[in-house]
């Protein structure tokens, strides 16, 4: 596999799987890994949706955390979701994965309403104009609401979910109301959300949630999951995520 | 004090005050006590309106947690309200806490806009017609939306709440898709939420949210709290709550 410059490629310590990333560009973090363990619920066989794929990150670790999926992964950048196809290759996941740069504005006129059983998004969390000023392009449009907002993706996956299909979300807390607001304008019901803690002594700084569309309200707040023990270690929860 | 048949009086474990209880009716638990220490902050000589009160726990400890406050605790049903009015006597709050029997759908043409700097509530947790239907009329008012619901406890407190003045609120997670989007609607903007949890095995089963009028959108989710340690003991953070 041949590298462009400011390339490299790591272990996703699950599976063998690998991922090519710039390094001037997003990196992936905890929030993929987290939203692939919780999403890994989606049934067999199901067809996915992945709402602004970046390097395919979450693309690859669903497809070690599911069975027999079809994974489809839209990135609006050209030489982002061209670095994704080759992560997708090197991992031989063609069968799997299939990566398309679009703008997710434009999907619903490629896809029929109603077209996936399950969507998972890591949206960019920021709202536009707040922020770091002196990020590079790449990172800009994969931190804040450039090309689309929380409520286009939220829109968006409602059209293209079946009925009783959810969305599994990775976000910020400082959100959760935009998100709550938006998901049930578009008849996605919030049924579980799962907050993360850096520690036991800290905020919350990450949301995992879980919509359905048109299902009756009752939500349910998970057990919480913390990264680190207060020596600074993984804890068992996140040491089991990566199946140690 | 001389107590009706069916009352006894607890000890609140809490500066020595104490509550007149109904053993038929809705006898107070740890939302009380959680809601009471979440809303500590409020500010010396505030003017506090707790809109449901029920036996008059929570505004009997809010006296305690808060400096100089005024505290008008609103409750629909006589005998009950008689009943937290006796509780205000044994503890000698007259000068502190005002009990009055009333709808609180009645309190706009009581009070102007925005009489309250703070607004504490503990209201019907459960949507009218769900749940046993064996309770009491007591029990059933203090814990379904019969005479009142969440959209008429929200809308209420924003109209009786100052420019930046907070409500503070327990309710159960279930319901929380509900709050924030009338919590939205009605201008009072989601600052916080604390999650409680039975302990450190299970789901939430309790949520603490502070709400303010007219404010920027920045949700904080607080540490969580657990109620018991795997062996079933108080934890410290409960502890700490009853200054022990």
């Amino acid at each position: 596999m041949e590298l462009k410059e400011n390339e490299r490629i790591d272990d996703l310590e699950l599976n063998g799987l690998k991922i090519i990333q710039n390094k001037d560009g997003f990196c992936f973090g905890m929030d993929s890994v987290l939203l692939s363990d919780f999403a890994k619920e989606i049934k067999r066989s199901s067809t996915i949706l992945d709402m602004g794929t970046g390097t395919g990150i979450l693309d690859i670790l669903l497809s070690a955390k599911t069975q027999e999926t079809k994974i489809v992964g839209v990135e609006i950048q050209p030489e982002v979701a061209e670095m994704a196809q080759r992560s997708v290759i090197l991992n031989q996941l063609q069968n799997r994965i299939e990566i398309i740069c679009e703008d997710i504005k434009k999907l619903k006129g490629i896809y029929e309403v109603g077209s996936f059983n399950a969507i998972v998004t890591n949206p960019p969390y920021k709202k536009k104009g707040t922020g770091g000023v002196n990020e590079n392009e790449m990172k800009l449009i994969s931190r804040h609401e450039i090309t689309a907002d929380l409520e286009d993706f939220i829109s968006i996956a409602s059209y293209l979910l079946k009925d009783q299909g959810s969305i599994y979300m990775v976000h910020r807390p400082e959100r959760l109301a935009d998100i709550m607001v938006n998901l049930r304008k578009y008849k996605l019901e919030p049924k579980n959300i799962k907050f993360v803690y850096p520690n036991q002594k800290k905020e919350s700084n990450l949301i995992l949630i879980k919509a359905t569309k048109n299902a009756r309200p009752f939500l349910k707040i998970e057990k919480p999951i913390y990264i680190y023990d207060l020596q600074c270690n993984y804890t068992k929860d996140v040491l089991e995520i990566y199946n140690k």
